[in-house]
């Protein structure tokens, strides 16, 4: 099985970003510095399109630079794109190969933006598109669900993002990260005991905010590519906004929220659906919030900027966990490729 | 029933905005025109938010104008607003009452951008905070779930599009706006028809991409909205990136497909679905496409940047067929208010 075993390498795969990645990442940065963009403009597919939004988190909350994800389409189908000369402009794509996100990084070229491409294929098309890369380090990825991958672009925003704020208290804090990605998964391994209550479920929401949107949506996006449940990722401020209405008694609520500037928002919105008789699935280092879960899944303390590279692994494991449960393939999910190429 | 009656208004009030509206719209436009952004920052929540998807569309591709949407809780959670000062923000709200859209616009304001309030209420907090509103003249709106605020709300753009434009050709093509949405309505009344065969459907998932991709989501939270089932609304890219896994036979998807530059990628997902054994639910103006359809609904021939404002009424007829069909009371659906307002 490749998806449990590229689960496990994660704690390894940002360990070697640390180890070996810091000269490419501080050249990128000095450039960005140089180039002094007015903004960030994000272009991803999927996965990567996750790893975008807590870029968006990133440079936003950590630099005061405003991040918006690319309208491919502008690019490819209508042909008409936006002028992004003063932006910097970067491509995310695991196997480098997705077309409209390559056309994005392309037209950026042209109109004179600074461009930079995070793949795990040096040689990839959107590699050599970018002016500059930096590589995900991850080795091949063989299970059609990213994992690895993608706590490896969240690392290599992390470290960028620690680069241009020249931040020595950020970088220290990203040393902890190999063993207390080891801890995290060692906390996970007793989800496998109650995955089984879920068997049946054939729908989940789940929610987080701020620097964990990104981990509510590609935490659900895995459990939806594995299992084929509807399962749905929201901001908890938007889910207020209208899909709250669709939660009635017994249905799963996944909350991520470690510990941070989100948690009263967060406990709040547990004991709204605890009115509600929803069941709350708890991803979180804080106690008060793990109490209101029917299922605790508690993972390691860290400033809440970091949080979203362990909170997914709970994450992982719980769709993996479910997809065993149902008797599914999960190297192989139907109806889907490694890469998917879409203009 | 305020909701039947609030989507057979929408004609109406597209009408008095084009008939009242162009004032306020050129001296906005002059306003934008004069501080020249860089970009333009969207902040919106729930079905304003898909609003605010349609004007990135029509801001990048007929002005060339990158457009990003806002991260509220950097604003207000985190305290750490991004860096706005060239950029035009724009605050999107049915009531104007959302504060942390408010706190967006406020923060802004004091960084020296651009803002621009587009609301249902001159004397609202966020109207007040803007430097410019342009107000949806829909009169108030008194089912949950919003409609008329809705078209409202994308005819604004387009109007404040082709006054930026000063494009004649956008500003004749809008004129018949009313008579084709009239159109679309009464085009619209077969689905009470066949909307039983869906009463017991539990999931849905809607497709749309570039100028409807606003549409799809739309669809989508009003069908969540007033029957509470799974229902996910997807740019046709991104679908095939991942969710599509979750298809399998006779899985419904409504495809929001006019005629225009994506309908060769549309054709290749009904096909694709076809294959699957799903059933697809068309929205278009083509007849190709229309024919891949269980049920086909119609819409009249637009340019595709207007097709938005009118091919979300068949979906909101839908929606509300589909709660009536299940008893609910479509006025006021549970667990939610008309205002919603987060931090």
């Amino acid at each position: 099985m490749h998806l449990e075993k590229e689960i496990a390498q994660q704690p390894g795969v940002i360990k070697r970003l640390l180890d070996e990645g810091w000269p490419a990442t501080t050249a990128v940065a000095g450039a960005i510095g140089e180039f002094d963009p007015a903004y960030v403009c994000l272009a991803a597919r999927g996965t990567s399109d996750n790893a975008a939004h807590y870029a968006q988190y990133m440079f936003g909350g950590m630099l005061r630079l405003p991040a918006m994800l690319a309208t491919p389409s502008l690019h490819t189908v209508y042909e008409s794109p936006p002028a992004l000369r003063s932006a910097l402009v970067i491509g995310i794509s695991q196997s480098g190969q997705a077309e409209d996100v390559r056309a994005v990084l392309a037209d950026a070229n042209q109109q004179g933006a600074l461009t930079l491409a995070i793949t795990n294929f040096e040689d990839s098309p959107l590699a050599q598109t970018a002016q500059f890369h930096l590589p995900l380090l991850a080795e091949p990825e063989l299970s059609v669900a990213a994992t690895k991958t993608y706590s490896a672009q969240l690392t290599v925003i992390a470290m960028l993002t620690s680069a241009l704020a020249e931040s020595r208290d950020m970088r220290n804090e990203l040393k902890s990260l190999p063993r207390l990605a080891m801890q995290a998964l060692s906390l996970s391994e007793d989800i496998a005991d109650w995955a089984e209550r879920y068997r049946y479920c054939d729908r989940l929401v789940t929610l987080g905010r701020g620097y964990n949107y990104a981990t509510a949506c590609e935490i659900s996006l895995k459990v939806k590519e594995l299992t084929y449940i509807a399962s749905e990722g929201y901001s908890e401020a938007n889910f207020r906004h209208g899909p709250i209405a669709a939660v009635d008694r017994g249905h799963p609520v996944v909350l991520v929220s470690p510990h941070g500037k989100n948690l009263a928002a967060m406990v709040d919105m547990c004991e709204r659906l605890e009115e509600l008789g929803a069941e709350s699935l708890v991803i979180s280092n804080n106690s008060d919030l793990l109490k209101y879960g029917t299922q605790a899944m508690t993972i390691p303390s860290t400033p809440e900027w970091l949080s979203p590279i362990l909170a997914v692994m709970p994450g992982q494991v719980f769709a993996m966990r479910q997809a065993l449960a149902r008797g599914y393939d999960v190297d192989k999910p139907r109806g889907l490729s490694k890469v998917t190429v879409t203009e």
